[in-house]
């Protein structure tokens, strides 16, 4: 039931961009303190709970407007007492300003301010594209590179390196590391005041600074959100708990480790038959592309490097895709049923199943079979993360950050959203466009484009861009898709949407289309070379398994 | 006071082997049970802790001997209810022999089992030239790969990658993957019965066996000890919660993700130019090759990719060195001269001084000093693990496994000893070597060349090589040693001893020949391709700064 819905939506939902998944993950440990945040439920600080409130209190002296209301996420329960005192001696001496650590508002004269939240397809291609002589530019996100999302699964079985598909973002954007007024900050955002043009944040990691966690305030011109989106788990009771994820370079580490570990446990003296089979099964969960390319490289990993190098256990290992409909459902029909036959052929059992539960060693069905499994990895698709439903702004259908056709956030000024994490406000009357590299990175180009045209009609700074030409909407098309599934086999749909006629291919001629167009689209030619090289080595020696 | 001691003895201590530190921080774990083991304190079960004592007091009905008294490590109080009930149950149905998963003896006819313990130099030494014609061979490590120590320190920042120092066992010694009676098992050996020539084992990691954690025993016919060592710490206050070592692949991942987040989290805004320096101060305490190799690097990497990438805090990173007595105290005196020149020429401040304690942001010198740090790398040298200290057999001066010129650990029969957990017995009138990784090699081979010859003399089987012709007794040749200060500048040092004379050299030349000469030790054509690419990358785009 609850997977039904993943699988309609189709094109390639659950491909990660991944922007910001920390974001949505620190979102989700104070989601229960801020749940009635943007409805204005939120209790006042009562006289009681003054210390621990104070940072809001002081805020509120400051402020006429309620700023839970403007979407201001904070988590004051989650202060520790220290950090709660310091504010609460700032917030007494300093009565009308909390001394936030900050970085202040532009001056007049100076060149204006751009904030982008993320770190994702959207957000990195915007940074690649900025002007950095008409503006500075601050990018926030709690990691520090981009992740190449097309080719995370080949990463998961050693077919690529982990490096090898992340791109430093001071490398995208160069100012970052130099300008003297651009910054990046390795944190996460918590919170947007457009009012006052600023942005809160938390920054990751404990290193001993002089209050943890780390808080600070961001002051903008324009701010670009492009914090990414969350995996749906559709409430699913143990998913969380027990799933592995596919969107950034540390899950696939996790996957990696833990498949190995697997494999390695498995050969342990004394295990039975039938927990050497759980050990080995690896379940995935959802039919579109990063399931399908994931389930694909593991059986290449089985046919290749388990037979060879785990003679002992190989008979054992088995992967199982469980999709509540059809699998690749955005893709041609004739693709379709290849990609099926093509995995079944090399070993990948598909289970039509909608997912009930998860436990640690098993999981349940709606029809109430159970599958027993060793690794989990859920790819279902990806909603909006906690931290875009906690902003008081606009939304699109779906619940992501609402945009009109230039991108820009209607209602408040200098806002747009791009990426995963932005949909066209019902009254534009397009539709939320898919949660894809494309529509992202078109959008994060469309948008430099924009910003570079506003700067130079000096529209840059805060509050100014309001008599600005904007000149043409952003328009998408779509370029089609690709999809490996393995043994050197791959999809390439070139239809521009479900219904449409076009070009479709599927085999070896494929493969070499899906390789050769994800080899140029890597973004550093340092990297280039390294897929080049991961490729070839693991050709000529097989994957690395080294469990580190 | 304590680290007086270290700088002493000389000759590349602390440059790892590192065999299997996790047995060591397993061991360590339980030190406190087992502490009176080897010196026969243990108290007897009494009857009311019975069910936790169970494993033991059924060894105890089966046999005659005190276990705890030959040396076997176990960790009662620490299993789990559910493990002691299974446990206790096994004892009850089978009063003869507790029925722990096994790897049961080999049996007449059969190939001779060599079990050895650990993936370090000498184990892989061992392991690479066994001829699995004539034994079966089981590995046991909680590690499944070998780690190439003298190119550790540089992955710490990047210029070189984590992979291509690892090396999988399997890929060394294909058998264990391959063979139908040998195995690799990814766990912790925690006690040794060379009576009934079985070993005790703990599986690493949890995957949700039917106990955890799960234990097994692995019955030998030659047994090789090859465990390796743990850092020093000499007992300072702090060190074990605030320093990094230096001896594994995740100590170098998580030291390379630690300077980055410094890096990264000094640019916050607020951040005070003091707590900025601190951040950025890093500290390596000992100056033995570990300790000034990686002082090197990280002013390689300073000079190179800080002074580019993070402009807006590179004034701020300093790197400081602090040796009890000399830095490099094994090498000729012109070159240990030339190695203080060339740190100090590039920034590193190389400090005399003693550690007192070490706190989460500062660690104190004896002379009262405090030195505030970011980063502290604790490099000192290594001594015997305390898995090796529980062993009832023979020891060493200083406390490891006892050998006599043949490897042999005598008073028990088909127990080997190499690395740097094995240490000549006094009557053998030899010195103990030191702790490298050139000793451990030419131990692991003269150690497998022996096998070779009693295998062929049928004495491969358990209690079967008493009257078998040993050969020649293992002796040591120093071929010398090297070690690189950063900016293309290494010391070559090829005397034979420390007050011999012979041929010393430093520089660029020398910088060649440490590359090349490490290049073609790498083992395999894999990791030397990668090491090379690796270097090259390094030269042309400079090093990778994705915090992964």
């Amino acid at each position: 039931m609850a997977l039904a819905t993943f699988a309609r939506s189709g094109l390639r939902r659950g491909r990660g961009r991944g922007g910001d998944a920390a974001i949505g993950s620190f979102a989700r440990e104070t989601n229960a303190l801020c749940e009635g945040a943007s409805t204005h439920k939120f209790p006042l600080p009562s006289v009681e709970n003054f210390t621990n409130m104070s940072y809001i209190a002081s805020i509120r002296k400051v402020d006429h407007m309620n700023l839970w209301s403007r979407g201001i996420r904070t988590t004051p329960q989650n202060l520790s007492a220290q950090a709660a005192e310091i504010i609460a001696v700032d917030s007494d001496s300093e009565y009308e300003s909390p001394r936030y650590p900050s970085l202040e508002a532009t001056k007049p004269g100076e060149k204006p301010r751009v904030v982008v939240l993320g770190t994702g397809w959207a957000a990195c291609r915007f940074l690649k594209g900025l002007d950095t002589k008409i503006y500075d530019v601050v990018c926030i996100s709690p990691r520090n590179h981009m992740v190449f999302t097309p080719l995370l699964a080949s990463t998961c079985v050693g077919t690529l390196e982990f490096r090898s598909v992340a791109e430093p973002v001071s490398r995208i954007q160069t100012a970052l590391a130099k300008d003297p007024n651009s910054y990046f900050y390795l944190a996460s955002c918590i919170g947007v005041d457009p009012d006052k043009h600023e942005v809160y944040c938390e920054a990751v990691g404990h290193a001993g600074l002089s209050h943890e966690p780390y808080r600070f305030k961001v002051a903008y011109d324009k701010l670009v959100v492009a914090a990414g989106s969350e995996p749906l788990t559709f409430g699913i009771k143990g998913v969380k708990e027990h799933a592995f994820f596919l969107r950034e370079v540390n899950h696939a580490q996790e996957i990696r480790k833990k498949l190995l570990l697997n494999l390695m446990l498995s050969e342990n003296p004394g295990v039975s038959e039938e927990e050497k089979e759980r050990l080995l099964h690896c379940v995935v969960i959802g039919g579109g592309p990063t399931g399908v390319e994931f389930s694909g490289e593991l059986s290449d990993f089985i046919m290749r490097d388990v037979k060879e190098r785990y003679v002992h256990v190989k008979n054992y290992i088995r992967v199982t895709l469980i999709e509540a409909n059809e699998i690749l459902s955005s893709f041609d029909v004739g693709l379709r049923q290849y990609a099926m036959k093509h995995l079944t052929k090399y070993g990948v059992r598909l289970v039509r199943g909608v997912v009930k539960e998860v436990h640690s060693k098993k999981l349940v069905l709606n029809d109430g079979s159970e599958v027993p499994y060793g690794l989990l990895v859920w790819s279902t698709g990806v909603g909006p993360s906690d931290f875009v439903k906690s902003l008081n702004l606009p939304k699109s259908p779906g619940g992501r950050v609402g945009i009109d056709e230039w991108l820009r956030v209607p209602s408040v000024e200098d806002v747009f959203a791009i990426g995963d994490c932005a949909g066209f406000l019902e009254q534009t009357g397009r539709p939320v466009l898919p949660a894809l590299a494309q529509v992202a990175e078109r959008q994060g180009k469309y948008l430099v484009e924009l910003f570079d045209k506003i700067g130079k009609q000096k529209g840059g700074s805060a509050f100014s861009a309001k008599d600005i030409s904007w000149g043409d909407p952003f328009v998408y098309k779509h370029l089609g898709s690709m999809a490996t599934v393995g043994r050197y086999k791959a999809l390439v749909d070139l239809r521009q949407s479900k219904d449409a006629k076009g070009v479709s291919l599927a085999g070896f001629i494929s493969w070499l289309i899906w390789r050769s167009a994800y080899l140029t689209r890597v973004v550093s030619w340092r990297n280039r070379f390294y897929v080049a090289v991961n490729w070839a080595t693991t050709l000529v020696f097989g994957r690395d398994n080294s469990r580190i």
